[in-house]
């Protein structure tokens, strides 16, 4: 989220809106990344497991990815208009699990919903906090499409760096490339 | 891969070829995918973490998922070139763990290679076996940038199904949509 890392907390939630996905944007995001027919051709999609195009569950997470940073923007919005400073969110180092549950057909609509699940100050990385977040998509019916166990960094707000913290920041900017 | 389920052991590796990322592609995936300014904006990028822009780390993933399906597909006619009857992949329920570990930067090419780390039949779908798969991709020095754990359904070439089995089998074709 773009709250600073001290106003996040585990349970919090944030409603990212929905998508309905097409049979022409699946089959034009499949032929570009993930080309199996029972991604990209009606006929032969008809005799795979599923009996008809799906979904790749990689279109379905990057439209999730979209959303959420769509959402943080709006977040960022919402918090400003309110005379508040947002805080900042910063690069994610990966996602612990990422599970497609259902499959995703053309026409359906897709919902989703960041929650918080747990945060802890970085060990590696001085002023920031990690953030465990859900991402969680339902279809049309309820149903549970896609989760994913996102991890990212968020900083702290009151962040007063050590002597030894300083060095190791002018440090790490000094060698990184 | 798309070997037979019997014919796929834990240790053996299918390179991926590579990948050279543009600013261009990274700016142009992003405005799309991950609008974050430090994967669009090459001035604000600057001041980020990394000081400049880097591709996302979706953007490095489904790179991996093309270069993973073109790889099936080689490897699929290199094997009937032999004679041979190349199996059937799946779809995939998710990822175990996909890990972002060094920034991928305009400019990098980065290889990938898939390698077969466990595998176990299926116990909810008779017929196929289950394949876990780690997906590495690597800069041009050599540096992990990029690991995911995939898991993925493989046909078995054996499966001989028990009367149980068939109606099972019956059952889920009439009743999914």
């Amino acid at each position: 989220m773009t709250r600073w890392y001290e106003d996040i907390h585990s349970g919090q939630k944030l409603s990212l809106g929905d998508h309905t996905f097409t049979l022409e944007e699946i089959v034009k995001y499949n032929l570009q990344y993930d080309n199996q027919y029972f991604h990209t051709d009606p006929e032969l999609a008809k005799h795979s497991h599923f009996g008809g195009i799906i979904a790749s569950g990689w279109h379905t997470a990057l439209i999730g990815q979209r959303k959420l940073v769509d959402g943080l923007f709006a977040e960022e919005a919402r918090l400003k208009a309110l005379g508040e400073e947002p805080g900042l969110s910063g690069p994610s180092p990966g996602i612990n699990k990422m599970s497609f549950v259902t499959p995703v057909k053309p026409g359906d609509t897709i919902s989703f919903e960041l929650s918080v699940t747990d945060k802890r100050p970085s060990k590696s990385l001085p002023g920031w906090g990690l953030l465990f977040n859900n991402m969680k998509a339902v279809n049309q019916r309820g149903e549970l499409v896609y989760s994913a166990d996102y991890v990212a960094f968020s900083k702290l707000r009151d962040f007063k760096p050590t002597l030894k913290q300083r060095i190791g920041i002018w440090m790490a900017r000094a060698f990184s490339g």
